[in-house]
């Protein structure tokens, strides 16, 4: 049985990825690590994960020696740890996103300086429905951000048919999103009976969204806005598209459902999905329409965005990458289309 | 002191233009009427308002003399009655949408049948910073809904000015707006910890915006499509434009102070507004952006959606209707821009 | 492999029972009936439980022939056909009040007639961290409530040591156990920022918690009140003991610590369990102290008020009646006290 | 008009202060200060408030000169700013425990060394309707802690007719109670979905109520444990009575009728108050209920914890202290017992 760390587990998603693997058939979580909170039980700062390790110190020699790791560090301080990591032929997911951008200028327009951009080439974009087998060739995979997880699985079909001309996203996020610091933006008083714009000018995941897009078909330029709403875990994207070419309700409808059929984490349904549907899932559920005054194409995409969003997904990564089931360890699957009488 | 009856007192904008009547120094509130809830203290169904007046069945011949009636009754169901109040000369505020739409066609295909479409000539559309003389010398307002509100008026500016060739409209609501029937929809349960699109494919607002948009400058087709969200009031637009032609971003702002600097109820910001910012008044509080990547303006609107959204702009209308100021028995008004040191 | 029909599973509690049995590796789910729902799909009404079955009417000659049943109906409408089910040799789990109290008045006065007063001698009452090899034995089995699950968990080993000699049990608890009717008091507007405290004068559970208690120790009056809280899932029973004599908080500590040290579902903890430490799953999670100005013994006990006080307790109870690992198919069990370095 | 200042205006209840005296008709709001945020709009910190001053470092010199000052540090800093504001005449109202215990011991053993002992005896304890005389005399008045406020009002009634010997008090306060500091406990993720109960074997409210309730009756040991819910505003007390005598429903009712009768900010209802019935007012809405398995006397009280449970109430203190009329600016007040038909 694989081997596996968690490196940087006091955070949200670190915590949620050592809960999944630490009750993973397949994998042996071996240790946990966390530059703040070192020395304490995840248990004890998580009681609803109930994972009962205490969180060390980072050991690069010690750590070095498992087969794979979860690296769960801030963009910008992962890129070091994951080159360690790799030197010492460790198989790694990270969820920063200090690998996901090919492009190395836009990367640093946003984050700053990278610490290992000769592994920028080696690492696979972590959407397994978009690059499954590039994936599971990888030693080294980056992570999608929740964001861009939402939208490019909402996206997608309509960029490779070639319907995908321009696309408002107008994203909604509960409060986790916004990680464990404790801000004035991530106060109770805060947030509570509120909804909240931010990042309107310019968000970092916009070239994440357009790199994965411009492989699907003709570039599309894409207006990315998120949002912060009252709630804890969930994640909303509707998406508005400038179509190349008019499309139907019918048609559009069985070009996703195509794409997805076989997709043991993609639910296509009739009517527009809530966060609630998809709460603790690794499951992506979107509806798809169209605009009767304007002809326009919509897409609404639901996932849980620390479990599609982030850890339940690195899992599937790492099943990927290790020859597992796909789904093992991650809970729910899509519902059928049929049902049992 | 004019004399005012709120006619289907027992839903939440009812009760709540009650409640505003109530403590207004200049009208004086003397009847509440209810077809569901006669007979029941207002103070007993809305402890939260206070208004210590039982509920009555309406009676024309009673009510029928006040000088005034806020008619608060379902679209449909509001007709028959603004009519018959109007016959006995009776000035009207009607919350529903039966004399807003000037196109009976629209009206009749989202409504049904209309029972006075001979007053609808008369009617005012109650959004005082769009139509403050019409509706000062109006007899009849038809009350904006709380969608249109907050969006024409985070839109108008960019109409006047030619720049609107198309918007998506991307709007998010708290509860209180679906009514105060229980429903499976309304249940707690339901929207704790949700996000939920609906009238997706097309709502009955956007004919309304359309209407009011076409009479500040060039047709723009609008894309709008409201979500639930998990709190109780409060309404965000979020407006994603597609331009006539380029506009920077102090363009953007400077066509946006200039047009509402003397509006005592919409703010004008830097920073998007949260819905908590207006929570309990009748204020519209509004930022612009161009995104970076596209070019594109975007307006973002917030209303407390039972406030300005419906009963204190109803108030509003009354003050204006009866040559009183505008903002009385309103609280809250606009921050100025200067603050004392 | 046992089969299993869930009778009344359109409610939330009906609903959560089917979905652990769907995905339970022991039991075979067979049927999902519903009085008001039957025809729709079960994950149509329930996406986030993806229990692609259709509900059906209840028909005795088909449903009475599974291994067992879980029933969901409301108090008093779930005698009946209980009792139709063990006539035709099914086991059964009934979630409702009318298997609990063994004293015949007592039930009547709280929920008026009982169709099948024959049964109440051979049920067996469902807590098995109190009544194990008792409902081991049994082939029907009244579920607890989930106050007195809470609650009876939290007080047990003070009655058992002779300390309880009076209680004031003040309990709080999320809206989905006002189940699943749409109401005035289910609407999100009216519990959203709210507390409410109900049924203050004498709620129904006080008699079935007095039943219990009575059965490990001296007779202790209880004074029992409900407080429904804005959240969905999640209940706390906060416990004010009268002491029959001084006791110190870390004999009391120690006592609980016995008590439960083999107990897979229940957590001795320090600091006061959050309801948020046990959501969806089967734990209840403790904490004993001793206020400092008045020397009065405390317990806290928070559980998932559908898991552990409804659903999942039903399939623990059900692992028992069939000789299986009591936890199977339940997901988290409570966390060891030591942890691993 | 008289003068006066907010010292300590960037936290939730200084900043509540500065909004009701700015709005107040018989007072100037001359000066806001913030240690932390001097420099920053107030209206930038709480939009909502609509304040448009800029904090100010403290200047005893200058703000020494007002009229009259609230108050608004923590514990324990608040003593010598205060005693410096006396010295030059300034008439306070403090919203620190610094003044609230007689008792110098009782304060050291929860609050540390005392900066200004000798101003204990001068202080007036802020409950109007307990001590309106006294307040109106004193030119420095310690206002109440929140859970005292709606636990004295709760139980002063049957304090003064010996019906007390001991209480429970199970409270429960919204989020805003724990400040405006950013906590792992004020994360919107830990308080979302939860209720935590916390300060459980001894809060330091516990003196201030026997204190107050020890001068109405004969001594009650009170056991008082607070819990956290997930909201913004509001608290409710549960109060469990062991009674001196037995006492019936309608003389209890009648006891705390007669009490309030003439109480502009006190109602006693019926049914069970929520917190939602006075968000945002200063008034505290009561309901008291006889346990009929017991016999045990309750009493419910909910109050908005930082308006009646503190800013507000403050203004109602100065109200008190310049001959004003108690409720001038402070919005509703109690509903009549009878209602116009």
């Amino acid at each position: 049985m694989p081997s596996v760390c968690v490196i940087g587990a006091s955070g949200f998603t670190g915590a949620l990825a050592a809960a999944l693997l630490h009750r993973h058939p397949s994998f042996e979580l071996v240790a946990v690590t966390s530059r703040s909170d070192a020395g304490r039980r995840l248990d004890d700062l998580y009681p609803r994960h109930r994972v009962p390790l205490v969180l060390e110190e980072l050991d690069l020699d010690r750590h070095g020696g498992a087969d794979a790791a979860v690296v769960a560090y801030p963009h910008g301080a992962a890129a070091a740890t994951v080159a360690e990591l790799r030197r010492r032929g460790v198989v790694v997911v990270d969820l920063s996103a200090d690998f996901r951008l090919r492009d190395l200028g836009d990367y640093e327009r946003f984050y700053g300086d990278h610490a290992a951009p000769e592994l920028l080439d080696h690492a696979a974009y972590g959407l397994p429905e978009l690059h499954r087998e590039r994936i599971a060739a990888a030693e080294l995979v980056a992570n999608p951000g929740c964001y861009p997880t939402a939208t490019l699985l909402s996206l997608a079909p309509m960029a490779r048919a070639g319907i995908l001309r321009g696309v408002v996203v107008d994203a909604k996020s509960g409060v986790s999103g916004a990680g464990r610091a404790a801000t004035e933006t991530t106060h109770f008083v805060s947030m509570d009976e509120n909804v909240l714009p931010y990042g309107v000018a310019g968000h970092r995941h916009r070239p994440e969204i357009e790199q994965e897009l411009a492989a699907l078909g003709p570039a599309a330029p894409v207006t990315f806005v998120p949002h912060l709403l009252p709630l804890d875990q969930g994640e909303l994207v509707s998406c508005y598209v400038d179509p190349a070419r008019a499309v139907g309700a019918e048609e559009l409808r069985d070009l996703y459902e195509q794409a997805y059929q076989d997709e043991p984490f993609v639910e296509v349904v009739d009517r527009p999905p809530g966060v609630r549907d998809v709460h603790a899932t690794n499951i992506c559920r979107i509806s798809v329409h169209v605009d009767e005054g304007t002809g326009r194409p919509m897409a609404f995409g639901a996932i849980d965005n620390l479990w599609k969003g982030a850890s339940a997904q690195a899992v599937q990564n790492l099943n990927l990458m290790f020859g597992l089931d796909e789904a093992e360890g991650l809970g729910e699957t899509a519902s059928p289309r049929e049902a049992r009488a």
